[in-house]
C-alpha cells in the first residue's frame, strides 16, 4: 500500500497521469503545487509524488527540473507519458448551445482558443486556479461549461460535449514518479537515467568535455538543458537525459568521469522509458566488453599477458 | 517612429521592459499571445515585437522559442532583461488592513504564496487572466488589491502598498526584440548568437559534433536546450546561444560548418547581450586569424610559400 | 626537359624507381645523400629530386621528413612505390658455386641473411658503400657476386642468378619526387597531402586538437609520425600525409585552422597518390558543401535570409 | 647475477648504452641483429635484451618497433639514453697526418662527412659491417684509423684522436631494455608506458577516438607512430608511448578504453623515463580521483547517495 501525492488539484491531468499506477489500497493525494508535492516525499508524508517534468508545447517544467537538482536530494523511478486532451464538459443534458459561460484556466483557454473561436464566439471565459476548479465551477452552477481533462468531467459529475478541442493535437506531456533515495529499480533495457550536471566555472568546452565522456562510451542523450544555477550569474548547470541504466557498465563509467571532472554531478535517477525504447547497441560498449577490458588489465598488470 | 507590439495585456512585465526602449513617436500595442505578438511583425503590422524568451525561475518559454525555430523566419535584435518584482497595490488610501479580496494571475499567486499566507491569511483570491486584469479588477472596485507589476499601477491610477513580495526574490525574465529579416545590429564586441540547430536523425554523437564546432573555433555556449521537432518521436532540435556576433570570422566559420553537417540550421539572430559581457579572446581566433590564415592558404595554394 | 637528380649512387632502388618517369631529352644524376639530392633542387642545379622517404621494414626515412620540415622549403610533387626486390648477380657465365666472395651494402645482407645461410653458407662478404658498388665491384672482379637491385645488373653488365632472395618478401620503398615551391599538380580525385607541424608547447591535448580540425571536416590521414624539433627537450612536430589535395575546400579548410592554432605549418605538398585510392566521399565535406555554405553564409549575413 | 644480450658486435654504442646497468656478475652477449637479441630473451637463453628504438637523428629503429608489436610478446623494463658521439681513433702513436685509410661503417660515415671531407680529405674509406669491425680493423693494421664509439677505443686498445666529430652533435639514440613478460617494474612517478595499438580499419577518426580516450583521462602522449600491418594496404597500427605507469589509474582506464574500441591493443611496457619527467598533474585524474569517483558511483547504485 503506497502513498502517492500528485500536483493537484484533485480532477486534472497529473491524476490522470497517475490512476494506471495506482493498486487496490494505494492513496492518492493532490498538492497545491510542486514544490509540496515533492516536499511530502521528503517528509516523508508520501512515499511517491507524480510531477509533470516537460510538456511538447509548453517546454520544461522548471520547478521540477530545480527541485530535483538543489532540491534535498531525490530519486525518479518511472515516467509516465500522457496525451494533454481538452474536454469540453457541461452538466447533463446541456448542449453546445447552452453554454454562455465557461471556466478554465489561462493556460487551457489559452491552448482552445481557435476552438472557443469558432464554436462559442460570444460565450464568456471566467479564470480558475485549476481546470479541475472549472469543472467544480459548473457543478456549482458558477459556469454552464469547462474546459478541463475528462477526468474532472467523472469526478464532478458533467458529461463531455466534445474531445480534443486543443489548437494543436499530439501535445503529450512527462510526469516522472519519485522517491526518496533508495532502491533503484532494475534495469528493463530500456531505461533512461536522468543527471544534473554542476561546471566548475563557464569555461570554453567545459559541455564539450562532458558531452564526450558519454560518447567515448557510447552513451547517447536524449534531453539536455542548460539552467542558471541560483542567482549567480554566468554559473549554470545542465540537466540531461541519457539512455541506459546506471547499472549498465557504460552508464556507471561514464558517471565516474563525470565526478571527477565535474563541480558536482547529482544522480536523479535510473528508470524505464515509457516508450521503452532501447539504446542502439554499440560494439565494445557492452558491460561484456567492460568485464573483458578488466580481465585484460588485471592480467596484464599481473604480467601474464600483453 | 517604430511600431512596437508586445506580450500583453498592458500593464505587465513586457510593457515594463519595453518601455526603455520607446522613443518619442514610436507606438505600442499589446498582443493577446507570443504568437499573435510575432504575427504582427510578419505581416507588417509592426516593426518590432517584444516577448519573454526566458525566466530564471519558469524556465524557458517554449512558445516563444517554437515560433522563432519552427514559424516563419524573424530574426532577434536585441534583448531585455528585467528583474521581476511583484508588487501588492491597491486604490489609494488603501492599507493592507483593508484588502479583502486580491485580484492576480495564478502564476503571480503561485510565486507570492508566502506573503499572503504570512501578511493576508483570510482574503479571497480573485483569479484574472493576467496581473494588469488583477490590477483593472481593482480600479473597478471588483477587488481591493492586486498582485501585478509596477506599471499597472501607473496604468491604473493604484498605489503600491509594497514591493518585492515574491517568495523568491532576484528573478529575471530575459525578453527578446524581433524584427523581420533584414539589417543585422552591428557588431557591439558583447554580442550573443542564437540558432536554432536540427539535426539529421538522433544519431549517437550528434550532439557532440555540433558542440566541436563550436569548440575547435573556441565559439562559448552560453545556453543549450533541446526541443522535441513537431509531433515526430525521437526528432530533436538544439536552440543555442553562442558568445559573438555571426560577422565575426569565427562565429561565421562555425555556422558554415554546422550547414555543411546539420539537416538545417537557422539563424535566430546577433545581438547586444544585456549583461555586456565580452567573449574570452583566445588566441588563434580572432578576426586577424582568420585573415591571416586565409592570406596563407592563398600563397601556399599558389605555389608561392609553404 | 627536365633535370632530375636522385638518392645514388646509380645502380639502386632510387634510379629504379626513377626510370619510368624519364622522358626523352630528361637528364638524371645521383646525389651522395639525400641532403645533397634536395639542395641541388635548391641551388636550382637540379629540377626535380628522388628520395625515399618509407621503407615497410625499415621505417620512415629520418633525413627526408626533416629536410623536408626544417630544411629550406621545397614541395612534393609526387610519389613513387617500388616493390624492393633484392637480386643476386654475377658476371655472365658465373653460376651460384662459382660465387665465394659476396659484395653488397650492410642493409641489404641484413635482409638477405636467410638466403645466403642456405645457399652461399661458406660465402665471404665484401662491405660496399651501396649495393650498387657491390655490382661494380663483380663488374672489377673484386667480387664473385653481389646483391643488388636489378638495375645494377644492366648498368654493370651482370646476368641475374635469383630474384627475390630478401627473406621478407613485398617490402616496399615509398619515394617522393621533390621541387622548388611553385606550381601544384592538379588534383586527380586520389590525392595525399603532405604536412609538417609544429606546436606551440607540449600541452596535454595539442594533438587531440590537431586531429580534430582533420577529422571535423571528414579529411583522414595516412600517416603520421612525432619528430624532435631540433635538439630542445620536449619539442615535437608532426609529419602527416592527409587524403585529398590542397585545393580541396576541405583540406585547405582544415589547413587554415591548423595555421591559426598551431605554431607552425609548412605544407609540404599534393600530389596524386601511387595506389590511386580515392578519399572516402563524406556528406557535406565535398567542395559544392563548402560553397553552398558560404553562399548561405553570405544571404544570412546580408539579411536575406535565415 | 642476469644475463644480457644486445645489438652487438661489441664496441658499438650499444654496449656502450648496457655498460652503466652491469653489476657484478652479470653476463653481457652481443646478437647480429635486433631480432637476434630479443629472440634471445623469448628462448630463455637470455634474461634481457638491450636494443635502440629510436635516434634522434636517423628516426625510429623499425625493426625494433615491429618486433615488440607483433612479434611473440616481450616487455619493455627500462630505457637507455645515449648521446651518439662518434671518435676517431687510431693505434697509440698515430696521429692525424698518419691516417691514409679509414674505416667505418656507412652510416658513420655518412653522419661524419664533414669532418672528413675537411680534416681527411684524401682519405680512403673502407666499410666494415660495424663501427666496431672498423676499430678491429685498425687493430688488425687493415686500416690506420677508425670512426666509432668510444667503448670500441677501450676493446681494442686504440687510442681517441678526437671526439664528437659528427656533422650534427647533439644526436642521441634511446635503449630499450626488454624481458619476458612478468613483473612490471614498479611506478616512480616519472614513467613511459609503450603500447602497440590495432585498429579495427582505417576508418575515418580512428585515430581520433584513440586519442580521445588518452585525452579525456588526463594522459599526455610522447610520441606516435602509424606503421603499416603486415603488407596488407590500407592497414595500420598505431606505436605511442604516453605518460605515467600501467598502475596508474587512469592510464589503466585508458588501456581498458582502448581495448573495448580498438581491434588490438598490446602492452609493450611501463618503466622509469630517461629524462625523469614527470606527468602534468592533472585535477580529476589522480588516483585517489579515481578512487572517489568509485567510492561515489558505487553508493549512489546502492541507493545511499545521489
Amino acid at each position: 500500500m503506497s502513498r502517492y501525492t500528485y500536483l493537484g488539484p484533485a480532477g486534472t491531468f497529473s491524476e490522470a497521469a497517475l490512476a494506471p499506477l495506482l493498486k487496490s489500497g494505494d492513496s492518492a493525494q493532490p498538492a497545491a503545487n510542486v514544490t509540496a508535492a515533492l516536499e511530502s516525499v521528503r517528509s516523508g508524508n508520501s512515499d511517491y509524488a507524480l510531477v509533470p517534468i516537460e510538456n511538447s508545447v509548453e517546454g520544461v517544467v522548471a520547478r521540477t527540473l530545480d527541485e530535483l537538482a538543489v532540491g534535498d536530494p531525490l530519486m525518479i523511478i518511472g515516467e509516465q507519458v500522457l496525451e494533454v486532451s481538452f474536454v469540453l464538459m457541461a452538466k447533463p443534458g446541456v448542449s453546445l448551445k447552452g453554454i454562455k459561460r465557461i471556466a478554465t484556466h489561462p493556460h487551457a483557454e489559452a491552448q482552445c482558443r481557435e476552438y472557443i473561436a469558432k464554436n462559442l464566439p460570444h460565450a464568456e471565459i471566467i479564470m480558475t486556479h485549476s481546470t479541475a476548479a472549472g469543472a467544480e465551477a459548473v457543478a456549482n452552477s458558477d459556469a454552464d461549461g469547462a474546459i478541463a481533462a475528462e477526468v474532472a468531467a467523472q469526478r464532478y459529475g458533467l458529461e463531455v460535449i466534445e474531445r480534443n478541442i486543443g489548437d494543436r493535437n499530439g501535445a503529450v506531456t512527462r510526469f516522472v514518479i519519485v522517491s526518496k533515495l533508495g532502491s533503484i529499480p532494475a534495469p528493463t533495457g530500456h531505461d533512461r537515467t536522468s543527471l544534473a550536471i554542476f561546471i566548475a566555472a563557464d569555461h570554453s568546452g567545459a559541455l564539450l568535455e562532458i558531452l564526450t565522456e558519454f560518447a567515448v562510451r557510447g552513451v547517447n542523450l536524449t534531453f539536455i538543458q542548460s539552467r542558471p544555477t541560483g542567482s549567480e550569474l554566468g554559473q549554470y548547470h545542465f540537466i540531461v537525459d541519457a539512455e541506459g541504466h546506471i547499472h549498465d557498465e557504460r552508464v556507471g563509467d561514464a558517471l565516474k568521469a563525470l565526478y571527477r571532472i565535474c563541480s558536482e554531478v547529482r544522480f536523479l535517477g535510473s528508470y524505464p522509458r515509457a516508450d521503452k525504447v532501447q539504446p542502439t547497441s554499440t560494439k565494445g560498449m557492452t558491460d561484456d566488453a567492460f568485464k573483458s577490458a578488466e580481465l585484460w588489465l588485471n592480467q596484464v598488470r599481473d604480467g601474464k599477458r600483453a
